[in-house]
């Protein structure tokens, strides 16, 4: 058994999803390790990871839509506002969804399904680039 | 330290959650792995998995009202309309929820407390075939 | 490559977020590991766990307002009521937030972010002793 970790950067550009699959499979590519498990770990609170369907772009916007109706900009329900209106409902919206994605490799490759693709879900308004950190281990 | 791998076929009948703890276990009894690390991963992004309460139907039932309810099949809601209008919230109570779990391994059985069970919870209204990778290590 | 496991005991007192952080960080420091991959999984179905800032205890109180506007104590909303007001929702909000965290270890320490820190979030209204299962393995 072999372990290898890595940092990667995702730019994000506002509230959305930003695929990063191919960052992480060009790694596992370049690595000797057929069965195994990729953890991914994304090192903030006001944005967070996600598995969704990479294959139509109104699925992206309807989630953002969705979790922008459930947690909204409206400083009259937090305490928490001096960061900016849009900081206190980040918090709830990596609560929500997840820090840590976990997937099995076989074959050299992650399992992912035909249409799932890894995402950072960027929860502020402004650009951010966000760290994630991966650890693969396996033979 | 040891691995294996196995893919699981979870069949679903509409919305709601399917247990498939026992499944796993019997696949864990059968391996000689004592202490490790078992992750199940789920390849659809209209379906995830949950560990809920497995003694009382009635939460089960609760919790796919609740699902219903914040993410109805509303299609003024959403873009992503024309896979039929539980689709969108399909995907929207999958990002809610996860697509995979990583449960310990001590003395060869998961660590579930006395009323956890592992489920799929298939978010489409018609009849699926859900696919869960299993991968566990240890020793 | 070794592992190891160990379970910890976290004293709840009513709906809030708990830190554990330092508990996991001090057994890490007790082990020879430098490189590998910590989970954490909360043997409950209503308490769970999550990655939250733990600079601000306002974002504490807001999290958990949120959850509460989500998930009311409504007993009209739910069928399983005969465990309290504050069962149901209780198994929604873990559904909505997880079980289990799995966070990558470099140069001995698990790769969180510069604010981030390890809670379980309780969502029973009283005081309980809440049982988190640690496993890590690496070298």
């Amino acid at each position: 058994m072999i372990q290898h970790t890595r940092q990667l950067q995702v730019a994000t550009r506002g509230k959305g999803l930003y695929e990063f699959t191919d960052e992480v499979g060009g790694w596992l590519a370049s690595l000797s390790i057929s069965t195994g498990l990729l953890t991914a770990f994304i090192q903030h609170t006001s944005a967070s990871l996600t598995i969704q369907e990479n294959a139509d772009p109104d699925v992206i916007a309807d989630l953002n839509d969705f979790f922008g109706r459930i947690a909204p900009e409206d400083n009259r329900l937090y305490r928490h506002t001096i960061e900016g209106s849009d900081d206190m409902p980040a918090h709830i919206r990596s609560a929500l969804t997840t820090t840590q994605l976990s997937i099995p490799i076989v074959r050299s490759r992650m399992v992912l399904g035909t249409w799932q693709g890894l995402y950072v879900f960027e929860h502020r308004s402004s650009a951010h680039s966000r760290r994630v950190v991966l650890h693969v281990f396996g033979e």
